[in-house]
């Protein structure tokens, strides 16, 4: 097995609850070896979602390929520790407020002086300049602020959140993107420099063309709930056991649509004869659709429009699509055995590579169950260790502890 | 100036529509030099969205940070071009149906034997394996089969898509990801090769804790709305002049929100003692949240909740949060002058660098706008850049043509 892509990249991780995680275990995915330092007691989220054997699947899912150093920065021997590791680290993730890492007096001056190495990798709410610079974060916060929620939604339910921390998420997958783009400038001779990026931004970025016409027209999309504002037939239509879902994408696709339903004629139709017709008929069209759809059921007709070009499909539950065959033949639910704690199920890898094919090499860690190995391998000597523990700067990593 | 973090990368680009397009601009914003090739009359997105002066800025949205060759690619001349220009490239990106690239000739041994650094990224519905691996591909059906349409709505609704288009967008940027990725563990003595992502598989990776309930307990979440299911308070609140949103995170935010709105004495009171039976009693907390900050305006308790370090901020429309003063003060809507076209306006970079800040390198190209410099550069000369435009292989590029 070749070196995975982020093979000998070393990270240190002070990120904790989801956004700051998620772009840490993305590049202990890719290859990276991540130390994720916990404050005592640990991440809260070791205590938040289902827990199976004592452990939150919820933490295992945004942890795995991480190894844990409890250890406290309120500590100036802890701060020391931390310098330490910094100094032969590659990357530092952080998803404090912006600021705080200073108050820490990890100032950028104190950074570079540490290691002039160092990309400081950094998540937040609404980037680190700007009147809401100082404003705590929150998902939901930042759906709304983004525009998103306004987006989402129908015009009876009115802008609505969604499930999904999207927000966080898509943050921590373009803080990890930049982390990996400044490695590279690094290692070609570019700058180590700072990385940024925030959930409001970031899902500002996710709005596409709805803000590239917002900005066109200066106006407002209109929530259409499952309806395409601008194309039809789309949507759902309701088969023999249940709806299909249709989405048909040009003319042609149209064309094929209408022939493998049998209602090509329809097509001819002044009410029906082009997509701006048919958008002014959506009711009567999607009604003469319905009927012809009810004569097969759902695999029936997604398999034969599939076949024939046509992109169809079926809304899964969420349990329904993390049992779906091509997840199963995608590997996007992992079991990882994990000692103590049974076997781990949690959501695989998105990006595949054909020949270092992405793998769970550390299992989540129990809290601070790597602080020896980590600061063994930073040169710290066991008296050294031993004393830390005892003074209460990190923790023992003890299972029982 | 330094040199951006993918300077001297040099991408060929097959991509269009949206997926492939956005993870090619995300590689050219990083600082590749990216080729677009499209196929004669040009990528469909030029002729959708809102047009200025002739140019679509949902086109203009995605590809900025391009050059364009116009390109007959059912022609063997026109793949003979494509293999010289891939004899000098680190990434080929493309968003075809799997098994289509291989039709056109390019099988993984001719890439191979063409350009064996060569990094070849995919972008596609279901991944290239698995039962589902020649179906179209299209958002809405993505959404619906991820499991997420089933999350987003409320009781009410059912299965609600989302408005942005968001599978694709996830797609791309893990896709743009995995090719930074590729690229730096190739430049690190690792091999060069395939990477992909896929809509479905993409979403599914955003479904986050949801996913790991659902995969602990067997059972699915129930689509919440605007309630966090298992926060309270949390939400939207009823101030003098619009509403506002809030979100405390933790207990200790909760009462530094129910201090600031007056009511930190409920907190005190058996129904509303902790977060298990404020979820149980939502409805009566909420009414009298609702009445404590009626007094108040939405800018009020938003300065004031925030600074108390409660998350908190409005639900804005799309063009209030394009307006909005962080966003301006983040550059996120970008002016950019495009001779012929005026000034296009498009959102700006999410990931920001500290030392080689990301900018508008190349406009939005016109169809084939660079193909005699491409394929200059390739070491063509004037006369057969010429025959192939004689011939109808490449487009001559000119704007009124």
């Amino acid at each position: 097995m070749s070196a995975l892509p982020l093979s000998g990249v070393r990270v240190i991780d002070l990120t904790r609850i989801l956004s700051g995680p998620f772009c840490s275990m993305i590049l202990g995915d890719l290859g990276a070896e991540v130390v994720k330092i916990e404050a005592p007691g640990g991440d809260h989220v070791r205590g938040q979602g289902h827990k199976i054997d004592g452990l939150s699947w919820y933490f295992a899912g945004f942890n795995r390929n991480k190894q844990s150093l409890e250890l406290d920065l309120r500590k100036p021997e802890g701060v020391a520790v931390l310098e330490r590791l910094l100094a032969r680290a590659d990357i530092l993730t952080e998803n404090f407020r912006p600021g705080v890492l200073a108050k820490m007096g990890l100032t950028e001056a104190r950074l570079n002086e540490i290691n002039p190495d160092l990309i400081v990798v950094s998540v937040n709410g609404y980037g680190s300049t700007g009147p809401y610079a100082d404003r705590p974060a929150f998902d939901f916060i930042a759906q709304a602020m983004s525009g998103y929620m306004a987006t989402n939604g129908t015009p009876d339910t009115g802008p609505l959140r969604t499930a999904p921390p999207i927000t966080d998420l898509v943050a921590g997958l373009y803080a990890a993107l930049g982390a990996v783009a400044a490695l590279r400038g690094r290692e070609n001779g570019g700058p180590a420099q700072r990385v940024e990026a925030s959930m409001m931004m970031s899902m500002m970025s996710m709005m596409a063309y709805l803000s590239s016409n917002a900005l066109a027209t200066g106006r407002d999309p209109v929530p259409t709930g499952n309806d395409h504002p601008i194309a039809s037939p789309y949507g759902l239509f309701r088969a023999s056991d249940g709806d299909i879902a249709v989405a048909p994408s040009t003319e042609v696709i149209v064309q094929r649509f209408m022939k493998e339903i049998g209602l090509s004629h329809l097509l001819d139709e002044p009410r029906f004869v082009n997509n701006a017709m048919r958008v002014q008929n959506r009711a009567e069209l999607n009604a003469l659709i319905n009927a012809a759809v009810a004569g097969g059921t759902q695999a029936e007709w997604i398999a034969r429009l599939n076949k024939a070009g046509v992109p169809s499909g079926r809304v899964q539950s969420l349990t329904e699509a993390l049992a779906d065959p091509q997840v199963a033949a995608q590997e996007m639910v992992l079991d990882v055995p994990h000692p103590g704690h049974g076997t781990v199920k949690m959501t695989g890898f998105p990006i595949k590579f054909s020949q270092t094919p992405l793998r769970v090499r550390h299992t989540v860690p129990d809290l601070g169950e790597h602080g020896r190995e980590v600061l063994r391998a930073a040169g710290y000597d066991e008296a050294e260790i031993d004393a830390l523990i005892a003074n209460g700067i990190m923790g023992a990593g003890d299972p029982a502890g």
